[in-house]
């Protein structure tokens, strides 16, 4: 390569200028600056940034890019934290925020058709205000993207009820490289017509066209909602609250779990209302009719303070020290405020953040806790874990000082650990992230060789050139 | 092609008594009849039956039929109605039936590892005697194996609330022709690393590979069901109801639609319950805890016999005119016995059919069945609709007498325009059977070429010689 800087050719620039009138175009660094990064903090090089407002302009792109052999890396919001929409060789970045509009809400379809730039939380309150209800709740769902949803496969905390973005696509458009423009599955709810190419795109993290058009399925809207906060002695007992729902046949919406180390967090931030005595607590979401969400309620509350049972000969089964509940949004409030406030009160722990989001098969989360514990103590760094442990998917994050290089590199080796660890127990590197850029590293651990040949191959039927987001995601 | 039999050749047949000793390999005609058909009753050519009992076994099998190129076919108790396993180019069945091991069911990882060969209704069973609960429930479910019920994404009743068996799949172990094992996926209910490989695999049709391990989720077991029967005045009206219940915000765990032809049906093999005024039937499932069961079922029937509201501008949307319920499966049995019997009792109609599946998007469905009513009008032939209306997937059985060469001719034609019509409401072709052979003459009416021919690029990465299931499918 040259040591002249990365550009487009006249021409090239020229072409797309003809594609992407006035200020769909970006080119300047300043104009392109904040479209080379995502949440994760990595930074690309966007040869220029195109803002499509229409599918025909997405074709003309596509067109255009497999002619020039020109990177592509589609983008919502770029909330994403491992890198997966950063235009880390030069390359043009897609922004599909301007391909925001709500389709169509269909009430007796059961179904939404939107653009991939419709913001998550606006589509959940459009059919909320109709009776129906789109469960996927990732953290960023006030900014995140639905079209960002779909390439992560996002989960968030509703999923171990409702599942997660794979369950509600039930069709697409896609625009491939060189223009074609494929569409799948439809409005129907089960259809076995083929192999499953919507679903394959569901995660697929822009690897293997530009997603301009997504049909998802509805549900009914549950009446009524109830929060409980249970807080435990010790990590080991909130563990043991969560077999104690599950076996009780409960399948909450939502069980987020809060080590004692959050709980301090969050402690330094707000006037906690748990006593001190709670070292561990979880938090779980209930739904239902009006009328049985009180008894459901009245459920969940004695399957956790009912003494355990000591014939299953589970050790140190004890019922939780402290507990609260509210039911509805008003009294629930409260407790999810609490939840949101881990994040940005982490920072008061260490100013700079290794965020991992492993996976573990959920009858291994207190091993896995216990053991990210262990690497805390042996990096001599604060690990703070919560998250979805219903679904067995922990949220990591390795806290440290940027500025201390010591700290930096003990993160990194806890950061090692940590994924070995999971792999261990037959875990994943990622419940929700995906892997982008930043899990390339790891791959080794748990895809083999002949998976990411095969998904190569598979990526190579849709993008023969490999310009769709290159080198990422396997 | 000689005009001889096609055939093994005898060092093709050592080969396969090297790998499958004794009983485990089937070569003449007495014995390979019964896998050359499925429950559609096309007939194909198998050369020989293999049964493994083993992986290694199975990879074997794969090398061998890559090297000589042949069809290779994998079944396992060949309750498909679409021809999915028959071989109709002469080549190798394999039954998976002697892999048909529970291996483990995991209460708190909530988990089950199963080969293909289990019965649906066996695992169902075993994991149900430990409080856990496996949902996809097909009809066919107490002969159907779970590796047929992947390889057709299989459906069922329950689908409404619980979902399909992509939902319930998270991982799989497969051979690939050449003998390559791959793995994919693995224990966690959450996992986005590489492509979505395992739910290519599921309703793949045994076109990529051979199945042989899976890994799948458990849900915790609801603690009570109860079914409600509720019969209106006229189709119409029943289909309203279907409305009526997702507008009360009520996903039923089923929802099943039994048309007036239908009920008649029923009607000559039994004393029906309900009076003669119903022309129209829903029967309904619910599931909770036992605490809040009895109120949802309260709250059903008054969603459903609450009259209607005019304000919305729906026509005719009567309450029923009769219901039943049962709590419990003493109660509820003879409501799904009467169920059951549709199927035994059609043939009492006409001594053949042709049965379809076909899905339309939910608000289409009263459409789509006054359409099918318009279509055997018009070729004078009984056409009984019903099932899984909640998921808009109607199951269509065009009755005739194959004795009768006009009748043969206008079923033939009546399938045809109920595929037409399916289309023209952006339905799909099947719901649950899949293509098979049988529908592969209707494929273009829903997939493009550009569809089909990205699924033929995707086989190629897996089945680069189309040595598996070849011409099934897409």
């Amino acid at each position: 390569m040259s040591t002249q800087a990365p550009h487009l050719t006249a021409t090239q620039e020229r072409s797309l200028r003809d594609i992407f009138p006035g200020d769909s175009l970006l080119l300047t660094p300043e104009q392109t600056l904040v479209f080379a990064t995502d949440a994760g903090r990595r930074m690309g090089t966007p040869l220029a940034v195109v803002r499509p407002t229409t599918e025909a302009q997405v074709v003309e792109l596509l067109r255009l890019a497999q002619t020039e052999r020109l990177p592509v890396y589609a983008r919502g919001r770029a909330s994403n934290q491992v890198g997966a929409c950063v235009p880390d060789r030069p390359g043009i970045v897609v922004s599909l925020l301007h391909m925001n509009r709500i389709l169509d809400i269909a009430d007796d379809d059961f179904v939404a058709e939107v653009e991939p730039g419709v913001v998550t939380s606006d589509l959940q309150r459009a059919v909320e205000a109709r009776g129906l209800f789109y469960p996927p709740d990732p953290a960023s769902i006030e900014i995140s993207t639905i079209g960002g949803n779909v390439a992560t496969c996002a989960g968030g905390m509703r999923a171990l009820k409702y599942g997660v973005t794979r369950e509600y696509v039930l069709g697409l458009t896609a625009v491939l490289p060189g223009g074609k423009v494929l569409r799948t599955g439809g409005r129907c709810h089960k259809n076995v017509v083929g192999l499953d190419l919507t679903r394959l795109f569901v995660g697929s993290e822009g690897t293997l066209g530009i997603v301009t058009r997504i049909t998802l399925k509805l549900l009914p809207l549950p009446q009524a909602t109830a929060t409980l906060l249970a807080g435990f002695d010790s990590m080991e007992a909130a563990m043991h609250g969560v077999r104690r729902i599950f076996r009780a046949g409960i399948l909450p919406v939502a069980l987020e779990f809060l080590s004692p180390e959050v709980l301090d967090c969050v402690a330094r931030r707000q006037t906690p209302p748990w006593p001190d005595s709670v070292r561990g607590a979880l938090l779980i979401r209930l739904d239902g009719s009006r009328e049985s969400l009180p008894l459901e309620v009245r459920r969940m509350h004695d399957a956790l303070h009912t003494a355990g049972d000591a014939a299953d000969g589970t050790p140190g089964n004890e019922p939780p020290v402290w507990s609260a509940h509210g039911v509805g949004h008003d009294e629930e409030e409260p407790l999810w405020a609490m939840r949101r406030g881990i994040s940005p009160s982490s920072y008061l722990v260490r100013p700079n953040k290794i965020g991992e989001d492993i996976a573990v098969p959920r009858g291994r989360l207190l091993d896995a806790l216990t053991g990210i514990r262990a690497i805390a103590q042996a990096h001599d760094l604060p690990i703070l874990t919560y998250g979805h442990v219903g679904d067995g998917n922990i949220h990591v994050n390795i806290m440290y000082d940027g500025a201390d290089p010591s700290e930096t590199t003990r993160a990194d080796a806890a950061t090692v650990e940590v994924m070995r660890l999971v792999r261990s127990m037959d875990g994943t590197l990622s419940g929700e992230h995906g892997v982008g850029m930043a899990k390339k590293e790891f791959l080794h651990l748990q895809l083999s060789p002949l998976e990411t040949e095969l998904m190569r191959q598979v990526k190579h039927a849709f993008d023969p050139l490999g310009i769709m987001n290159p080198d990422k995601a396997y």
